[in-house]
């Protein structure tokens, strides 16, 4: 056996465990979400988003998206930052290949072959919900501030009781919408979900606007106004409430119902008005189903997570107000500040290899170590 | 006092009650809708849509439709039949001014003005929801084969029990969507509802295709394809189901959501997939809300109604499918024959001087008094 044939060994089967589940990755229908963990000394994590310091484990967890119709942006990425080949947290400093990682979403069938040319890595399927799940569990119970409400532009951080955590409903709006109700670690049922979804926020943007993208279509809609688009109770009432109902004049009858009165074409509609038109349709229905869910199994908690929120304000205060105004004040729609990354996060967490899972039992003994997020 | 005078007073003050409350007006968002009664001998009516026979009462009722936004149609065709002088209903052959009929829907309140001006006639203002619920109870009570399931292209008549009829929920889709939960005569409450209705449909079937008509629209429909325009399950599985949630390949994981990978434009879509994407989407989240709904009340029966249906085939296929799906066949979908016409029958009964009460109780003495469609 030459060197040649050692090393091709050594990368089939490397066995460093340290190298192996650094990074998990959640392959979604829009949008391909990334974990990695990098050392303290490793500052080639610059690019990434907001993430989660680790002082336990003298790092820290980093978090990065991309659209899954780009998904070569994801393997260029992985590949600038050498993470298929362990990132630099080989303590000798020797690059050595990575042969699998942990993945999920649908994204994890349909591309497994294309990791597998592009960067010699398998990825090692899990459970998308399971995933979900214990991505949503894992963050709100270890990060500080992860939780928070939103109404009326007050954002006020939770702090969730770990004990006292379960039963929740948990909302993961992506290209569709999955609700589940989450009874305890690792105990949880899919109640309800909708197709009405960021898929559709962005399906529907993209067809009626000339928007380039989801951020674009969503910072549109936050200077718009529905009013414009949307049949409102006043509009039918000549102005008044229903007030037998307690459906105020303002309160929207028909989204995009004023459309069929008005003689105009797409073009004399403002961009930014449809923007918001369909931003209101879109969270009011998911707060509305969530929180007929909410009820129907008995849960005080729904919080609301997935790409399509973006800690977008208008976003936040629609779902919020949506559960509120069915809920007549009952029920509170809460947020996670890694909204986006609860799938991978669950799939980077289900290898047991990253020493997260001590840390979870040694939070648990001492609150004070729980992770920041910067 | 010349004749003129004499005439004019009679005009202002008819005294002759049966030519009062024969017509009824419901005016909605985007329909309005008139019911009015004709003697057998009247021949004037041959404009109507499929009306009622009453051969006990010897005449029929009649049902007509108008966009609210040529509210103008609809004067003209009461002008045209001369309803506001009673049409041919006086024994005497003379022509008397109507000076009032029973009007609901929020236009009620929006067009008093233009039909006092017009047709001298004032809107007497029945609640909404109270000649909704009672135009469906006397429907169902009264008609025979008013209601019917439809799945899989198959229509089949229920009969219904009128002793048996309560609790329903009662799901009306006009422009916006009302859900009614109905416990017995005159006793029901609106429980929820949603604003992605019919006005939802047309509004952005308007914005999306170059259709003229609600009716062109849902025509298009039906030939169209929604797997062009949706995300399927498959579409992220790379063509495989989720079986562990039940989620087959083909149910739609997102609406709208296989155009944010496109690299299309909006004219690059066949307009009659449009249409079936959006009527897919509006019909699925109504069955579900509705059945969510019933759920949570305990309610075995959905009446669906509301102009939306228009009886066709695939959006009543949609509806039933989504009840079916959510409710994992405990639930049925209903519909009924005169869908659109609740509220203005049931503006129509608020009047108890057409005689429809009597024949109420005469029917409960004997069912071989139901009225029959033609």
């Amino acid at each position: 056996m030459d060197l040649r044939d050692a090393e091709a060994e050594r990368n089939m089967e490397p066995n460093h465990s340290e190298c192996i589940y650094h990074m998990a990755v959640d392959i979604g229908g829009s949008l391909t979400k990334l974990v990695y963990f990098t050392k303290n000394n490793d500052h080639s994590d610059d690019e990434s988003e907001a993430g989660v310091s680790c002082p336990v484990l003298k790092g820290r967890l980093n978090f990065k998206k991309f659209e899954t119709s780009k998904i070569y942006d994801c393997l260029e990425f992985i590949k600038s930052m050498k993470l298929h080949l362990g990132g630099s947290q080989q303590q000798d400093g020797l690059e050595r290949q990575i042969t699998a990682i942990k993945a999920t979403g649908g994204g994890a069938y349909k591309y497994a072959d294309l990791f597998k040319e592009r960067l010699g890595i398998s990825l090692k399927k899990e459970d998308e919900m399971d995933c979900l799940v214990a991505g949503a569990d894992f963050l709100l119970k270890v990060v500080r501030q992860e939780a928070f409400t939103y109404m009326d532009d007050q954002k006020q951080f939770v702090q969730i009781d770990q004990n006292d955590l379960h039963p929740y409903l948990l909302v993961n709006i992506g290209s569709g919408v999955g609700m589940y109700k989450v009874d305890g670690d690792g105990k949880f049922e899919r109640v309800s979900g909708t197709s009405i979804g960021g898929g559709t926020f962005w399906g529907l943007g993209k067809l009626l606007t000339k928007c380039e993208s989801f951020d674009d279509l969503l910072e549109q809609s936050s200077r718009g106004n529905n009013r414009a688009i949307d049949m409102l109770v006043g509009d039918i009432y000549g102005g008044m409430d229903y007030s037998k109902i307690g459906l105020s004049s303002t309160i929207i009858a028909s989204s995009f119902g004023k459309v069929i009165s008005d003689n105009k074409d797409l073009e004399d509609y403002k961009p930014e008005d449809i923007a918001r038109s369909l931003l209101r349709m879109i969270s009011n229905n998911i707060g509305q189903i969530a929180y007929l869910n909410a009820l129907l199994f008995g849960l005080k908690r729904i919080f609301f997570a997935g790409f399509f929120i973006r800690s977008h304000p208008f976003t936040m205060d629609t779902l919020s107000a949506a559960v509120d105004f069915w809920s007549k004040g009952e029920a509170k729609a809460m947020f996670l500040k890694h909204e986006g990354f609860l799938g991978a996060m669950g799939a980077f967490m289900s290898s047991d290899k990253h020493g997260l899972q001590e840390l979870l039992v040694k939070q648990q003994q001492n609150p004070n170590n729980m992770l920041c997020c910067d």
